[in-house]
């Protein structure tokens, strides 16, 4: 028999999904993802597990970590009933983050969504079919792919592709940042960054902004802004904490070093949407769009999806769970109209 | 000088504003709102006050109580740096929720939109002005006003005016349960419900549904719900736990007993936009109309909303917190556009 909802992904959008399925009796399964090692790393969890202190996910007045905060939210997907698909077929003992169990968890490697029950496919080509799907699986931040910037970001050593998430942390105040990218969000984090830094480096590879003529001369007037035009980053120098950048011209190719308290990516974000190309309507970028804004139904009736998969604005644990209870209520409703419940 | 930023409202949508505010540095100040007693009770931190177990909210596995959990939002925000208008003009000690430090918090008395700075009195006539405004000042639900009502719901007895939310509780599996009302939300909460209970008394007050021909059906077919016509409730039975309903029929004014072991109310939600009127374009059911339903731009520009006060769809503390991390995103990107930084 069809599931009755399955959700593909284990961020904050996912799991919040999973915990107001499970509460509305609709037996949720989840693929919550296996870890790999891309140019980044992917995790079950989402960004947030490669974030050590969050701060601004609200109930946490002291803060939590980021892993930490997503065994919670998987915690109490699984206490009301959520199942999750694993290498041996049952839901692990969730109560012990740390023991690995998520490294069992398994990707939807597939998707049919031509017709009803939809079509979803796990590893070793398992066929599950279901009435509803919610697609909650993020996207990822791009990041240069080198071993001590990634090294540095998951330690929190002072390198971050999330200017909003972590630049108040004390450890930036009145520090020297750097911010590489060139587009408008760079430039909107690089002026971000200006409330608590001392100056920010804004690291380009080019001699021109990609951003629009407005954001571009915020980055001018902005007297803490310096622009460093025809640089890349070679290497992120530092050892628990950054202590600066190795650049090289790209037209010069002369080699510098620049010392920085901190390092923020600007240079995108990759929603984790190939597998559904040619099926679900995406936007340019690859986002899923939303039929309705407000709501989290997409092209296709009865998919929904949540979370930064359909976010290139907020991108925030908060934000991410908000949708992922918008889904499943609006799954749960439409459900309830085909007569599903 | 004008504040950057004034948030008004303190349930979920108002502290997480305030906790992304004041870590973007604007030093936000917020109008928390003076508890108060109306047909229902209104008081700092919003509808979750008058709930006890909340476990939905997602981060806290094993559930937290809703005072618990506002006490957080508000300690986070007071934490990075957030102001609160009181009695005394002091920020209150918020280490101690029990201290009745919040009965000291002001209302937002009337508002003056239309020029900028705007202008925001407090109680006493005290003038306020701000470059921005985020109002959060949520909806309330619609009670009966009985006494017993608002005694059991306020201690967990077992009378609820949000299915989604306390429906999955224990207390209710199996039970025979009553919601209140006759529109498209009374028949979708009732229909929910009989997930869980035995049967689901429909009790409204006239001989026929003000819901939509579809959903009406929906609730005729459904063999767990049995509508009882032309009944209001006069009085709700029971000591620690709801234990039935005093009924009377308006036609023939015959009254009866109806034993419960659930009350949900489903007659609407009271959005607390009055103060707006003739300011702020609002909805029919007199909801802030957002510009983008996306993002929480309002139709005044620098006016952003947040939460249930533009929230007709899903009213739960996490999408309420999800719109707020996104009005104080969007205020700071807005203020920071004008130089304002």
């Amino acid at each position: 028999m069809a599931e009755k909802v399955i959700i593909i992904g284990s961020g904050p959008a996912g799991w919040t999904a999973a915990i107001y399925a499970a509460r509305a009796n609709l037996n949720p399964l989840v693929f919550a993802g296996r870890p790999k090692q891309t140019p980044s790393t992917i995790l079950p969890g989402g960004q947030l597990m490669l974030t050590t202190e969050v701060d601004n996910y609200p109930g946490f007045p002291e803060g939590v970590t980021g892993p930490k905060l997503m065994a919670h939210f998987e915690q109490q997907a699984v206490r009301f009933g959520t199942r999750i698909v694993t290498d041996d077929g049952l839901n692990p003992d969730v109560s012990n983050p740390d023991d690995g169990h998520s490294y069992k968890y398994h990707d939807c490697t597939k998707l049919d969504l031509s017709s009803r029950p939809f079509k979803v496919w796990g590893e070793g080509d398992e066929l599950v079919e279901a009435q509803a799907v919610i697609i909650a699986t993020g996207a990822t931040a791009n990041w240069l792919g080198l071993e001590n910037e990634q090294r540095l970001a998951r330690s929190g050593g002072g390198v971050s592709a999330c200017a909003v998430c972590d630049g108040a942390l004390p450890v930036f105040r009145d520090k020297e940042l750097a911010v590489i990218g060139g587009g408008d969000s760079a430039i909107e984090e690089a002026s971000y960054l200006t409330k608590f830094a001392k100056k920010v480096y804004l690291i380009h590879r080019r001699d021109e902004l990609r951003a629009s003529k407005i954001m571009r001369q915020r980055a001018f007037d902005n007297p803490k802004i310096e622009i460093l035009w025809n640089k890349i980053v070679t290497d992120v120098l530092g050892d628990k904490m950054i202590s600066g950048l190795k650049l090289q011209d790209t037209q010069t190719k002369e080699k510098s070093d620049l010392p920085v308290g901190g390092l923020f990516l600007a240079i995108g974000h990759t929603p984790a949407t190939k597998f559904l190309k040619g099926q679900l309507e995406l936007d340019s970028k690859g986002y899923i769009n939303l039929k309705d804004p407000y709501r989290s139904f997409t092209s296709i009736e009865g998919v929904f999806a949540a979370g930064d998969v359909v976010d290139s604005v907020y991108r925030q644990a908060i934000t991410a769970a908000g949708m992922g209870c918008r889904s499943a209520i609006d799954a749960e409703r439409w459900l309830a109209e085909q007569g599903i419940e």
